[in-house]
């Protein structure tokens, strides 16, 4: 029986866990669960599943859930890490948004657990610390994604060595049939019509503005430990191959399915065994009939070109990259600012920084505030 | 340094072998070689490499080689089995046509060697004499076909009890645009037009009339010890995924690659890591651009269903039915026969013949002989 802390317990990602969670009852257990301020989502999840401990944001959810719940509840970054180094904890899913979960990831490292990370923030921001601590404790970092976790599926067995590239697809997004002209007049609605994936709303925008591959790319870089130069991105809209692997032989591995994230979910809690998914739907490529497959325009998708150049620059320039996108994203959604405008305020963001090189945790988390800060008042 | 024993050495794939042993010279050494009768192709081979033992078919082949070469000559099966066992050999690359190959594959299962195994009539005649044998003595046997290959990548670092299926890709063949009704007339020439690979003549027929597809079926059940109702086959025109696995979490891996025999070939004698390829060509799916997929249906293509109904069968139902084929299609390539006869050869003598319960080898070799006889001037 597996003992999970699950961080974001209430996301996209976090439902789906849960849903895994709830398949397997022999297998896992939920020991730990963490969310936002969402206690209307949350209260019927901890009743059903009973976690041990419980983690929200802030006194005021705290008080909130208390009048509902016997469990001890704690608060915050600090409540994130306290939970994800319990000593039963075997698996820390780390599924939460934004730089907040980066000091548990670091923590459950160091109590090393096996760490199923969701979180983009942790490897675009953080990837230097994050791998280099992995490395020294002999932790397994597992992808939840469908593009990193078909790339771990595609080396399994595998010699990194014996890497020639990684080959990562994108289906394009919400966008991917419209011009740059006819990008101008986008709305909130239309970015969020995502053609394959159902997925929250941030992860939907960077989809359609290519950021989403950029992170991933990057997150590659430093997951798999290949040079950007070795790291492609390929345009594949039915997203039914979710990425490959080129090797040195130029065998391609790669894994297919139909999009169900309980897929890659699932993978990262069994590794290396897999178990039963019942309900997910079978691949049947004689019905899908044909992919199709396109090279990559970063003159179209200006973000994926950034991301490549913060990721070769390094240093703190992936959390200039990060901070700015998410809080774009955020002014789009609020209906502050153009679709195009995401763009534009990330690149003046990467302008203006002075890379700072191997920043610390404290110098990547003020970076993050104040890129955040410049991008939302001052741009 | 691996020492290699090729049997097979002037057919297509020994040649690809030999290529693959020329590129690496550090990794690999051709210490014997067999061929048949063909000395004008083998003898530069022989000068090139410089094996240290030489097998031919027969005693006049031999006294034709050993005017120009100083290397002891050995004839026949039991040369076959005396190059296989000898104790510095570290591969047995099988790769000759027929079963003459059958006992020098069980001989050097015995004695431990890794098995390279592209002799199709190991599996399809004698799998579970093989495969027991296999098991006993702990040794791999590496399929050099490139979609065993491609199910043996996608099964690197997995469990057997996570399959859920096996899914073989066929090309089509040289007719795959054809209906039945058009078959009536085709003629050898049009037959041996492959659209995607490069091969020999019987199996670019086997091809065409897709019992290539049905004996890999039969060797899919035996390599990976799969019922046949997990073992599907489906059209992909383009051959660019050369095989897949469905695991019981609906993740689908697969192999993919460029039609180069030479990639296959290399990764069962470099298993479980790679080398560099560096000639072949690069999988490029943005030029690609496109790739098709289609149910496979068994009456347009009978061949493939009295494959699985004698894999099915089993016992000595596979001997007939890879005999009876290979005679029909001989008779084919002859002039003798229409293409559509050979179907109709392949099924008489399956109706005929009374299934014998787990033939050992001396058996298989007599239904052998007697199926060949038959199709051949009895039916």
């Amino acid at each position: 029986m597996k003992q999970i802390a699950l961080l974001g317990a209430t996301g996209s990602i976090g439902i789906q866990t849960l849903d895994v969670i709830r398949l397997h009852p022999e297998e896992f257990n939920l020991y730990a669960m963490a969310f936002g301020r969402n206690v209307d989502k949350a209260l019927p999840l901890i009743r059903e599943f009973q976690p041990r401990l419980v983690v929200v944001q802030d006194e005021e959810t705290k008080d909130q859930l208390a009048k509902h719940i016997d469990q001890p509840i704690l608060i915050g970054a600090d409540g994130l890490i306290e939970v994800s180094v319990v000593d039963d904890v075997d698996v820390v899913v780390n599924a939460v948004m934004g730089s907040i979960g980066l000091p548990a990831t670091l923590k459950a490292i160091q109590a090393r657990k096996v760490i199923a990370i969701a979180n983009k923030e942790t490897l675009v921001t953080a990837g230097h610390l994050v791998m280099s601590e992995a490395k020294k404790y002999g932790v397994d970092l597992l992808p939840v994604d469908s593009e990193h976790s078909a790339i771990y599926q595609s080396l399994n067995g595998e010699s990194k060595q014996d890497i020639h590239k990684l080959i990562i697809t994108a289906s394009g997004g919400s966008f991917r049939d419209k011009s740059r002209e006819e990008l101008v007049g986008v709305t909130v609605e239309d970015a969020l019509n995502h053609p394959n994936w159902s997925m929250g709303a941030k992860i939907t925008i960077d989809s359609a503005s290519m950021m989403n591959k950029g992170l991933e790319v990057i997150e590659a870089h430093w997951l798999f430990d290949v040079p950007y130069d070795q790291i492609h991105v390929i345009l594949h809209k039915e997203s039914v191959i979710h990425s490959m692997v080129e090797f040195v032989d130029r065998s391609v591995m790669a894994q297919l399915g139909t999009p169900d994230m309980k897929v890659p979910i699932q993978y990262a809690l069994t590794y290396p065994n897999r178990l039963d998914l019942p309900m997910t739907k079978q691949l049947e490529l004689e019905e899908i009939a044909t992919l199709h497959f396109d090279k990559m325009d970063t003159v179209r998708f200006p973000c994926l070109r950034m991301a490549y150049e913060a990721g070769r620059a390094g240093g703190s320039m992936t959390t200039v990259l990060n901070a700015a996108n998410e809080e774009a994203v955020q002014l789009f959604l609020e209906g502050k600012i153009s679709f195009l405008e995401i763009e534009s305020k990330i690149e003046r963001a990467l302008e203006q920084h002075q890379r700072i090189h191997n920043p610390d945790l404290s110098t990547i988390l003020s970076i993050d505030k104040e890129t955040r800060e410049r991008v939302r008042f001052h741009s």
